[in-house]
């Protein structure tokens, strides 16, 4: 990515680094901006130049969500800290059956990260937000000292609008419904592990980091009766699908056979202990409908390049106990637990 | 503050402390979020739990905004990193002209934080979203390894409605404006400072955090004609008019003998090589609006504990010449430039 991709006034030195007075709210507060934020985000609405942004709104509902992004390493096969903190809060937004419209971004820089790293995470999100449809309308940056982070932290913040018709909410989920998946699981997390130097690990897999919302708008256009969309990132497809369990107070039965699980998250998991369902995805979605329009919504997923592998994992069978279990390649049942604590630190 | 102010389903032990696990989505970061950020934030909004909040609009205009706190220490003498957060949202808000609604919190957390620490700053913002009249609908927590980030920062994001009549923007700034400075000016960069261990300095100066809304709230009600609210924080009163001045192009004249510096913070700044006009304040608000109205805006401004020493500051002499001039005790004139780079780090 050059420079002039993006109109940056000021071509960057390899040497420039972030520093302290660029936190300050001073002059070199205003270069940053006016270098490197403002030459990838600009849009009307952020250049109202204020404290925050004002936008014009139609009476109905809208969805607002925030998530923090601390993945370690920044950069990694398939995508970087930037993309991945747009798609994660339009996914966000999108699981709530909202059409996202406005993400606002926080950067928290440590002292000493190079301009060029930051330039390239900037253009990054820009280009993730292009996909999505999304637009930055408001932002912040503040540095801390060397040490005192870990290169860079991103929030994004989302608003979205909510279309009458739809109703999504785990408690809406009901025996007889189907548990669709949108693609193969585990990729992200298994692609961060290895992307880490220090454990001398390497698959050819790469992130599924992407923005789900234009696949699920469609989705919902189509089918309204969608019970519940839930993007399974940390915690995984287990952790996700046990939320919903509890929240709906339902036994959720996954089809061991049906997971699409890639060989080559399957073989790392197995080398490294862990379990594909527990590990974080990141442009995967979980959708749950009565089993009746299971096969169409199949049909309009599969439309979509990120919804191409879509397929039935799992039924949810009975109210009166909230349990999800997992009919194994042999037959018989185990308890897909939610994990106690952390498999994988940082992922996203 | 007790655990059973805010039902605290279970007490916390002084040695808890912040774990990895509490980040990686499973049952930990469930129980930190049911023990901790549930009993403080509880809200029906929140409690949609999903991957974020819907609610309904009116048709009309909304503002949004974001910040991030990575203020050091903590906590400080007037408050702490909680209801900064909150206060520093809501008045970013209000500064846009809109009464705020809903905010989002996105926690990230150092390794080892107490929980206590954690417990006690959860509660002041809710109990500054509870005084400035605004919910904490969504959240976020990520938790990063000891020494990868310090202590916990944490950003929020806000949405607010603007009235239909409301029209706030730097340039509409113009010769024959009043400057109104809400209160006196330095209270919480000194203080931050003097909290600084290391620096063996004592006040006893109090951070002026408070959210500036319902002050702002009723201006704007009886007075529509208000050009620009900003609230000067990082970079002081100096940089927040600086860029006014440039958005505008104008000049601002201040008047040394009317500007609200208190003795103490006048005091530190010299001992400390400050200029105050630099410094952060986190509960002043620069209101800009034509001269003939600055009489009856400090009449409802003096009737808020917030306001009860706003006052003129300056005024708005030309166009066509972007400065901040500042007309000594001495009755010369200099220039009040934009700093460079950082005064304080970290004070916010």
């Amino acid at each position: 990515m050059k420079n002039e991709d993006f109109n940056c006034p000021i071509p960057l030195n390899d040497a420039d680094c972030v520093l302290m007075a660029h936190g300050g709210g001073g002059r070199m507060t205003h270069q940053l901006i006016s270098n490197i934020f403002y030459p990838a985000f600009r849009n009307p609405l952020l250049e109202q130049d204020h404290d925050g942004c004002v936008f014009p709104v139609q009476k109905g509902r809208m969805a607002c969500s925030t998530d923090s992004f601390v993945v370690d390493p920044i950069f990694f096969p398939g995508g970087d800290i930037g993309d991945l903190a747009v798609n994660g809060t339009v996914n966000d937004l999108a699981c709530c059956g909202a059409r996202p419209l406005y993400l606002t971004a926080g950067f928290i820089l440590e002292e000493g990260l190079p301009l060029a790293d930051l330039q390239r995470i900037v253009q990054s999100m820009r280009k993730a937000a292009d996909k999505a449809g999304v637009q930055i309308v408001a932002g912040d940056t503040k540095v801390v000292e060397r040490g005192k982070c870990d290169k860079l932290f991103i929030n994004t913040s989302g608003i979205g609008v909510v279309a009458e018709s739809i109703r999504i909410a785990p408690d809406r989920v009901q025996p007889g419904d189907a548990v669709i998946c949108s693609g193969p699981i585990g990729a992200h997390g298994i692609t961060i592990l290895s992307a880490r130097e220090s454990l001398g690990f390497e698959t050819n897999l790469k992130s599924d980091t992407v923005s789900l919302n234009n696949m699920l708008s469609r989705l919902l256009k189509n089918i309204e009766e969608v019970h519940v969309l839930r993007d399974p990132t940390r915690g995984g497809v287990s952790g996700t699908l046990n939320e919903i369990a509890k929240a709906a107070n339902v036994e959720i039965i996954l089809d061991e056979a049906a997971l699409p699980i890639p060989d080559a998250v399957r073989g790392a998991s197995e080398i490294l202990g862990l379990d594909p369902l527990y590990v974080a995805n990141e442009g995967l979605v979980l959708v749950i409908l009565p089993e009746a329009l299971a096969e169409e919504a199949l049909v309009v997923m599969r439309s979509f390049p990120e919804g191409e592998k879509a397929t039935v994992i799992g039924r949810v069978e009975k109210k009166g106990n909230a349990v999800v279990k997992m009919r194994t390649l042999y037959g018989n049942y185990r308890i897909v637990d939610m994990l106690s604590g952390e498999q994988l630190p940082r992922i996203c």
